[in-house]
């Protein structure tokens, strides 16, 4: 196991290397403590003055890696003699460093300020389902952003470049492979559904439910997977999310009267991204041996807990009776195979991502990605997105938005310049798939396993083939360390397809 | 009115200072957020990250407040022509760059290292009631805070050095001249309190008061006093404090089920505390014109409402049929009269700092003030603590702890090394009685108000008068500035005298 990324054996340039990575890290961190108070505890009159210390602690970290000191230091440490582990931490702030380094300061902090002033100005454009009123701010942030990727690097695609933000080693061609196939395989798939006349229980839960009662049982279905509360804890937020290290990693989530099962599933992911963090290594916190990797793992995390086990039924052979409990008179009648059909319905007409299935969901993505490569690559115009974004929803969907507000404008993502980041989504249920293979085949008989609330397990099985590593390794070693083979999409599309074709009676799937 | 510290008109050198200054305030401020945090809401197992994130920002905090560069904007700009809301930055600046600047960063690092390991120590011992297992862990926190003080002036007194971190203004001088005064004038009036015949209503809040309609209370008497919610919050903490900026200044308070007055005055004090901080410039956040004055005035702000105003009859009159209301059963006979004893009660033999009442606190604090003086000055041993302790008790307060647990264990500063932060709870009480005196004087019937619930205008005169002047003048011109006159402890012992002599009828003093 890594400890204390070596340092024991480390020569002084690496010592000292080292204690500039933590306390750079240890400034992200303090940053990411401000994030969450803001987003969960702070009273809003704090606004201004939060805004100051964000902006202060991330100028601060930007100076302590783009330093000429740490350039100096990564330059001599190349020639050295470094351990594996050593080497991997290197690379890590290496790739960092040279990105931060090479876009200028008055860059970052146009497109910063950009992306601030778009938030307001996407929100009331949604509202008035005027895209015209956001167009000029979505060019501005294009093409912020293509300048920002050319002064990363200016000979390849900026769209790739971009894309490396959030996934910086699957490589594009294999996130647009992956998308691709799930495109080509999950349209149909989707359309037999759309024409099966399977009659699934989808009014399971319907009823209002009582939101206080709803959080202990999302308190409920975290003691049940095994949360760690002494480093954790859980709150509401409106957009939900996880944040924290490896001593304390925090998640929150949302309460809606008339869906408990989302409010359920929410926490379930949330607890999976925390679960993560929290099985990082406790001896290398501050370095990126006690890092997470990326988008596509951490999403491949908490697309596992919610949907490979939270939407399955050895879970809910579990977990029902604790929500009947809960909810004593609304859930009497329900059966296990009741709830499984409410869980992983198919939609008929939905236009909204984070209200998809796990199955269309993909669509979803499909879409925001075609649109985003475009245009960051110069092919399409920001006045043709609209049209293009109805059109591909009618394409692969079958549905078309009736207004722009149920169209382009209802993710926050483009407002924030963050362009590159749909596809990890995506890329991250693909690997979900692949690692519960993976596990199932290591875990003697893990259905029962979960049937009975044992998921230690999976915990185990996750820890240590995921989580200890932190970024040790890079993206695509790392699944072949877990999982013995190359990062595909064949085992996505193998559960969903016997997961849907049985759920739907779909002979062909079947 | 300060406006961003006269930056429109200033040098390229001031407005770079400033800059830098902003810098450093941010990065305390982020600083702060992170330590309310740990003490209200993080899991206890993230105490090692915590730890190392807070020590980090210490770190940076400390590099920029000593760096050469700040070191040549200060020779610089003492040779400006400078406004004199510049000058005011400039000296408190200059003041902090200078201790923090001549104190060896290894000795900063040593002192918090050993208050670290001092706490379990000290704890543990008060525990055991054994002084002597702390006796050595005292002795080095003395030696080292004596070398502290040694490096930033080592021709002066270092008790006089020591307490200028927390009081840098008022003089030790003075702070020995009032705590002398309050040492001869309220040991006989203790004694004449302890031999009055005087009945008071001591049991009016006899019985079990439930905890969450404690905390119910607590937000109403928040509102009461017009906590600006949008700007602050209310949580629970073990040691009640108060932390924030003018934007977002959050109060913490505890609940005991047998003690509703303790829980309500330690709100209402730490509102005192948040409500100064709330009064301080906006539009000079990140800088002293928009921080606080030091310890001396911040207690004055707490103490000021919590004795002048919690701890009055007025105060009752609009507040007594609130809690009424919270409490039905309990107080439905209680007077105004009733609860005002209750409240002001001078207990016979309390040997608790923290559980004094409004008069006997003070010798608890001389007491203090005199045995860390003489150890700071090298006249007395840490052996000889405990006795001299227990003497002094004897002769200030006529009773005598039976155990060091009770005695000189019982209070956490030493064991942080805080030596010369206790007499600032004299301080500012004296204060607080010297400013309310000057606010009733300008304010016409202030008790009539009080008593229907109107608190703008004493609001309104702390920040015309304190509030709204930051750091901009030192403490004692601070006073001139808001009471036309010398601090002076006259006001403050007119106030106990008068108070105390007509609650428990005493002929000399009333």
């Amino acid at each position: 196991m890594a400890s204390e990324a070596g340092a024991e054996e480390a020569s002084d340039t690496y010592s000292e290397f080292l204690q500039q990575v933590q306390r750079l890290s240890n400034v992200n961190q303090a940053g990411g403590v401000l994030a969450w108070d803001q987003e969960v505890m702070m009273p809003e009159g704090g606004t201004p003055a939060r805004s100051k210390q964000r902006s202060a602690l991330s100028t601060l970290s930007h100076e302590l890696l783009t330093s000429d000191e740490m350039a100096e230091m990564l330059d001599e440490l190349e020639g050295e003699d470094l351990t594996a582990e050593q080497e991997a931490v290197v690379r890590e702030v290496r790739r960092r460093h040279d990105r931060a380094a090479r876009v200028p300061q008055d860059l970052v902090e146009e497109i910063s300020e950009v992306s601030s002033e778009a938030m307001p100005v996407w929100k009331e454009a949604r509202e008035e389902d005027d895209f015209e009123s956001f167009a000029p701010t979505l060019e501005k942030l294009v093409e912020l952003k293509r300048e920002y990727a050319e002064h990363i690097d200016p000979d390849r695609d900026p769209y790739e470049v971009l894309f490396e933000d959030y996934e910086p080693y699957l490589g594009i061609e294999t996130a647009e492979q992956v998308l691709q196939r799930l495109r080509d395989e999950l349209v149909p798939l989707v359309e037999a559904v759309r024409e099966s006349d399977a009659d699934l229980a989808v009014d399971t839960f319907e009823g209002e439910y009582d939101t206080d009662t709803q959080e202990d049982l999302a308190r409920d279905v975290l003691d049940t997977l095994g949360y760690d509360w002494d480093h954790g804890r859980l709150d509401t937020a409106p957009h939900p999310f996880s944040t924290g290290n490896q001593f304390d990693a925090r998640v929150t989530t949302r309460f809606n009267e008339a869906d408990p099962l989302g409010a359920l599933m929410s926490t379930i992911h949330e607890f999976g991204h925390a679960t993560y963090t929290l099985g990082l290594p406790r001896e290398d916190y501050g370095t990126p041996l006690g890092e997470s990797r990326d988008m596509t793992v951490h999403e491949s995390q908490s697309r596992l807990w919610e949907n490979h086990v939270g939407r399955s039924e050895p879970f809910w052979e579990r977990f029902l009776p604790t929500m009947r409990e809960r909810f004593p008179e609304k859930l009497d009648d329900a059966s296990v195979a009741d709830v499984y059909e409410a869980a992983n319905q198919v939609y008929e007409d939905n236009l909204i991502r984070v209200e998809a299935d796990e199955l269309t969901y993909h669509m979803h993505i499909v879409v925001r990605f075609e649109i985003e490569r475009d245009l960051i690559r110069g092919d399409i115009d920001v006045e043709d997105v609209p049209e293009l974004w109805n059109d591909k929803y009618e394409e692969y969907l079958g549905v078309r938005p009736d207004s722009d507000a149920e169209g382009c404008l209802q993710d926050i993502h483009w407002s924030h310049g963050d362009f590159g980041y749909f596809p990890t989504y995506s890329l991250g249920s693909v690997l979900a798939a692949q690692l519960y293979a993976s596990a199932e085949a290591d875990i003697d008989d893990l259905d029962g396993k979960i049937a009975e609330g044992d998921f230690e397990p999976l915990h185990d099985w996750l820890t240590e083939n995921v989580h200890r590593h932190g970024s040790r390794y890079t993206t695509d070693d790392l699944v072949r360390e877990a999982t013995g083979e190359d990062y595909t999409a064949d085992y996505f599309l193998d559960y969903v397809t016997s997961k849907y074709g049985d759920l739907y009676d779909l002979d062909d799937y079947q």
